[in-house]
This record gives C-alpha cells, sequence and structure tokens, in this order.
C-alpha cells in the first residue's frame, strides 16, 4: 500500500506540473485550456483505475469509487488544479494527488470503502482571476448567481460564462440546479504558512478557515506636480497618503492581535509606475489592493470600518481622494469536528497526533461547510511560502497524510471488506 | 512691439507643440527625433528672423543676433524643447518661444540690443531619460565626461552616445571641448509649482536652483507568502517596509522644514504591480525611486544619512533587505543676484516689482551658473502643476516677462540703438 499512495502521488503531481503556461513556475488560470488538460490527466488515471468518471456542467470532475453503503452519503475528497499566475506546484495539485492516491490504495488492496469515495477535482479556486470566491465548488453546489458569471477574468477581460462556456461547461444548467446534496468532504492541502515547517510536524487538521474582505481596485486620487517645485503643504501626494494607510493598519492589525482577535492585513498590489510616473513628479495617482482576512465576520465589519475611518482622516488631512471600489467577502467558516476526529483517530494508528490549525487561505471545504456539508480539512507541511515557484513540500508527508487517511476509512478500522 | 512678442509666443509654442509622441500630453524624449524636429522650428524662424545660426557637438542650437559690443560676453536667452513622457505644454518651450520673442522684439523694432542676444535652445534637460543632469547645457559646456555617455535612455536602453549621434551629434567632439566661454545666461520657465498663481503675480525672479538626491531604481527583496497563511511574526512584507520609510521620511521632511531647511522629498514611482504581485499574496518585493532636493549641500548628505539610517532600522525590524542603487546627485546653485537686478529694473519701469524666490526643480541656468558664467531664471506663474498634460500658464505673463527683458536691454534703458 505505501508504495501505490507515494507512487501515484508523485506521478499525479509530475503529470499535472508538466501543464503550464511558461514560467517561472506554474500557471494555469481558472477555466484555461491548462485547467482543462490538467483535469483531463486526472480524468486518464481515474477510468484506467476503473472509477465511475463524471463531470458536471461547471466542469467538475468527480471520479467514484462505490462504497459498501451506496446510500449513505458519499466522502468526496479532493482539491483543484488551477494556480494563480507563476504559483507553486502543490497548492490544489497535492490534494488533487492525495486524494487520487486513496482511491488507488484501496483498488490496490482490493478493498471496498464503508461510503463511496469520490475523487473530486473543482474548478477556479484561485480567486486572482475571477473577483468571485469557490467558484467551481459553489458551481457544484448550485450556489453562484448569474451576476457573478458576469465577473470578468482579470487578464483577458472576458466572462466567467464566457471562459466556462469555452472549456465545454454549461453556465445555465448551473444556474438551473439542482446542485449535490450535502455529503462529506476532505481537502488535503498544504498549509501555505511556515507554521507546520517550524514545528516539524507533517500534517494538522483544520477547525475553520478564515473569511475575507478584499478591496482589489482601490484607488488614490491625488495631484500631480513637479517634485522639486510645489511646496510640502500644498501637495496631495497619493504615495504618501498609501504610507500614511498602511502604517494605520499595520498598528491597527498589531492592536487586534494583542486583543486576542484574528487577522491578517495585506496590500497585495501596489501599482504607481504607470508611464505617467515619474521620480520628478509628486505621485498624483496609485493603484492598490487590500486583502483582510480573520476567523470572524465581526472582526472583518470592525476593520472595514477602521480602514474607512483611516481614510477620511487621510484624505482631509492630504486634500485627496481614496475610492476603494467595490469590495469582495468570503465568510469565515467553521470546518467539520466530527470528520477531524475521525482523521486524527486514523492518524493515531499511525503513531501521529496532528494538531488543529486555523486556514488563513480561503479554501473549497469553506464552500462546502457553507454549503451543510460535513467538511475538513489536511494542511500539509510546507516551506518557501506558497503562491511563488519556489512553493516547496514533500512528497512523503502528503503521502503520510493519505495513509490516515486510509487508516481512518479502511479495514485497519476493523470495518471487513 | 507688443504684438511681436505676443504674436512670437503663441506661434513658436503652437508650432513646437504640434511635435509629440502620442498623447496624452507632450512627448519629446531626450535625443530623439521629436526633440530634433522641434530643433529645426526655431532653426526655421530665427534664420527667417535673419540670426546667425549655428548648432554645437551636442546639437544645442544658437541663433545669434549680434550686438553693440561684439566683445562683450552675449547674452544667452533660452531653454530647452525635451519633455517628459506626457509633460506639459510649457516646460521648456515657454523659454524658448520666450527668447524668440525677446529677438523677434529687437528685430522689428530695429534696434541693436547691447552686447551679442543669443537665443539658446538646449537639448536633453529633462533627466526621466537619461540618468545625468543638464546634458545639452553640459555638453555646451564641455562638461560631461565619457562615463555620462553610456548612461542608457530608460525607454530604449539604448545609450546617450548612441542616441546623440543616431540625431546628427559627435559626442567624441563633445568630449575634446573647449565648450563656450563664461557669459550670460537667462532661462524663462513656469514654476512647476502654485506660489506665483496663488499670489497672484506673473513671473518672479530665481535667486537659486536646489540641488538633488536621486535613487531611481531602489528596490526592497522581502519573501513572498501567502497573504492568509503567513502569521504576521515570520512576515518580510516589501510593501509594509516601504511605507516605513516613507512615513518615517515625511516625519523627517516636517522637522528639517520647522528647523529652517530647505527641503523636498518624493517618492515618485512604486513598482508594485508585476504579474507576481496577487491581493493573496504578501509582496516579496518591490520597486521605488526617491527623489530629494535642497538648495544646501549639506542637507542633502544629512537627508541621505537619515535615509540609509531609517532603512537599517527597517531591515531589523522586518527582516529583509533594501538596495538602493546607485546615486544621481546634481549640485545647488545659487544665481546671479546682479542680472537678477538688471532684470528687475526693466520689470520696474513696467510697473512690476517681482519677488525673489527659489527654483525646486534643476533647470539649464543651473549648468551654466556651475560653469561661472552670469546665469538667471525668470518664473512664469503656471497651475495645475507640470510635467503632467494639464499643465497650465498664460502666454500673457511670458509676454510680460519678455517685456521686462526688452525694457532690461532695450532702448528704453537710455542705450541708443
Amino acid at each position: 500500500m505505501t508504495d501505490v499512495i507515494r507512487e501515484t502521488v508523485e506521478a499525479v503531481l509530475d503529470e499535472v506540473n508538466a501543464i503550464s503556461l511558461p514560467g517561472p513556475g506554474y500557471t494555469r488560470p481558472s477555466y484555461s485550456p491548462e485547467e482543462s488538460a490538467a483535469h483531463r490527466v486526472i480524468e486518464d488515471r481515474a477510468v484506467a483505475l476503473g472509477l465511475q468518471v463524471r463531470r458536471d456542467a461547471g466542469l467538475n470532475l468527480f471520479a467514484r469509487l462505490p462504497g459498501r453503503d451506496r446510500s449513505a452519503p458519499a466522502l468526496h475528497v479532493g482539491s483543484h488544479l488551477d494556480t494563480v499566475a507563476m504559483g507553486g506546484a502543490y497548492d490544489g495539485a497535492a490534494g488533487v494527488a492525495g486524494a487520487m492516491a486513496l482511491a488507488a490504495a484501496f483498488v490496490a488492496s482490493g478493498e471496498t470503502p464503508p461510503v463511496d469515495l469520490v475523487v473530486t477535482v473543482t474548478r477556479a479556486e484561485e480567486s486572482v482571476w475571477f473577483p468571485v470566491s469557490y467558484i467551481g465548488s459553489r458551481a457544484a453546489l448550485c450556489r453562484l448567481d448569474a451576476a457573478e458569471f458576469e465577473a470578468r477574468r482579470a487578464d483577458t477581460g472576458r466572462t466567467l460564462a464566457d471562459h466556462m462556456r469555452a472549456e465545454g461547461g454549461d453556465p445555465q444548467a448551473v444556474l438551473r440546479g439542482p446542485g449535490l446534496a450535502p455529503a462529506q468532504f476532505v481537502e488535503l492541502h498544504i498549509e501555505q504558512g511556515p507554521v507546520l515547517f517550524d514545528a516539524a510536524e507533517p500534517y494538522a487538521l483544520v477547525t475553520g478557515v478564515r473569511g475575507g474582505l478584499r478591496y482589489r481596485q482601490a484607488q488614490i486620487h491625488g495631484t500631480w506636480a513637479h517634485s522639486g517645485g510645489a511646496p510640502r503643504e500644498t501637495r496631495a501626494d497619493a504615495v504618501f497618503a498609501f504610507a500614511d494607510l498602511v502604517v494605520a493598519m499595520d498598528a491597527i492589525w498589531a492592536r487586534e492581535l494583542a486583543a486576542g482577535h484574528d487577522l491578517a492585513v495585506t496590500f497585495g498590489r501596489v501599482e504607481g509606475a504607470t508611464p505617467e510616473h515619474a521620480f520628478a513628479k509628486v505621485p498624483g495617482h496609485l493603484g492598490f489592493c487590500v486583502d483582510i482576512r480573520s476567523d470572524d465576520v465581526a472582526e472583518l465589519d470592525r476593520m472595514d470600518a477602521a480602514l474607512k475611518a483611516e481614510i477620511a482622516k487621510i484624505e482631509a488631512r492630504r486634500h485627496l481622494r481614496f475610492d476603494l471600489g467595490a469590495p469582495s467577502r468570503s465568510r469565515p467558516s467553521a470546518l467539520s469536528a466530527s470528520l477531524a476526529a475521525r482523521i486524527a483517530d486514523g492518524a493515531l494508528r499511525l503513531g501521529h497526533a496532528p494538531r488543529r490549525m486555523l486556514s488563513g487561505g480561503g479554501h473549497d471545504a469553506a464552500a462546502f461547510a457553507q454549503a451543510g456539508w460535513d467538511s475538513v480539512m489536511v494542511f500539509l507541511r510546507n516551506w518557501d511560502g506558497s503562491h511563488n515557484p519556489a512553493e516547496g513540500m514533500d512528497p512523503a508527508d502528503l503521502a503520510e497524510a493519505v495513509r490516515a487517511l486510509k487508516a481512518a476509512w479502511g479495514d485497519a478500522q476493523g470495518q471487513p471488506g
């Protein structure tokens, strides 16, 4: 069994990551031909394993290994195959590789899982492409609305509906529903943070997914002026105003953490190098993004108010105007304690006691939880961050986590096949 | 006389500004075909006026109206015709239009100026293109060195020597010299600040030009990470580090002004929107420019030290690294009090008492002053800033300033023609 899991993990990662737009790193945009090609890799392997394969109208892929109790809610295991631009080899792909390895382990051992095991490969999880959260999983659940289908992809300017159709999907069918009935979902995913690496632990159980509040197209409208000619008191400098805001939000962030709230604040993009910008000009314009995350909706609302209060002060002081644009939000989600307990039992039988932790990033598991599923995540130790070409993970850690799932649902639990 | 001055001013501005790369605004890069075409407009007009036209090896244009005393140092009047990218209609062009109007007024009135009047059109004054200050005027003075000829133009990546040769110049001849012998230089130029507009004054005399210290290619090297996954204490966020620096320099700037020092601090370009940047990533890199100006070399040195001290603190606190790159410097220059007094006399005869003020921007007048010339500037009221398409100026103000020069050097001073 060990060999099947490890070999499947490595082979799936290799085959999926052979598909990418030009590097550095890996680029498979949401609803792109590259994402579709990566899905075909999994489909081909699933067919070869003898699984029952189907695609839904949103082009999510489901590969089913029938269980002993065909009427019980199925166990879905999976993740996504799209990436950010110039992303890493493991964000998403690791979870799909792990799901395929789990199915392969059942097939290789001749065991029948207690319930249907469904390798679940979602679409469009990386919301850098379309300003909509959890597109693929929410399409599977038929929880996307018509307005969201009009969202435009950042690189092409074409709508989600258009891109979904181009790859063979059917937006109208997604809107009509019905979506999947509640079942169970387990997502293996790299941690995207240094906690497990620093603690030398291979994997962890995730008790909740942070929600997010983002302003992706915020702008500051100041006044262009000559850098030598404009006296200090006459300036309306967009860069100084931005710096004021960042430093103020940094102080608020530290204060909220000290008060015991969960919070992360990031200004991931700053656009101040257009042809109009020059070293000898007081900058009259700046574009930026801000991304605020917490496990608590009330904290997100407090931070939204704090952001706007700081902006009002800066506008008054610097005689310029901020335009935050439309926010996009994702709700914090508690994950399934019972699924976590079952996986912990499996891990314990292999001599592991994985910690419980929170996910800072949003994941499809949150969308399933919000739709009433029992949904949980397993975080995999990784290093050199995430969403970048250097993103690191040891396939042995992933294999170890898959073995814990096998122990939790397989024969070793005392249920004869 | 009034009509000749006003008509010449408006006609020259119209003809010069008809030459530009595609807008918005006006773009005539240094040593570009567009700058050369604008020089030909002036050459053609000068020949039509009967002036003696010559170009030097650096392609500066000189159009001479002989004076009564041919052996006395000539009176050069002029400015430049290159612009920043998407610049305004008056920065540089106004001074050339004013010089042509002064010559036209002498010709129209049949007066001979007391000394040779030389309409002087310099090259490559806008140092956004090549990281070298006052290129054209320093070429005329043969004060460029061989290393500066290797500087590369920001848009093309080709060297100054290459671009100068492409337009017909001769870098080797510039290096050989000799340059112009010291004489007198008067530069009419828009203020590029709001002081005269706010005070409702048409023009002013400039007593000195601020020097500058610039880091044009500064970079911050932090660590890319997932915006939700990286705990606060593990981050090395390039945007937060940049904001720390800007806010620190803002406080230092306020303190230095309060202590009576002359100072301006500008971060004109911020580059944080590469394909690698995304709202969901902790930014691992940021590029920026910083431009520090003062009338005092010691203040520039103090600010350089202060900048580096702040950076050292931020590097230690945020676990990242700044790379300022190579600085470029221009020296502060005191301008000619005797020329200012002569122009003030002319203005007084027309009922004006122009204020004395400092120039925040660098100008060719500084290069002439540094080479031992009697050099002075006249600032023209303008609005909506400078180095941008909206840059505003009233040609009537320019005409009024030209009349003051005519009064200072013409017959009205009691020197019969």
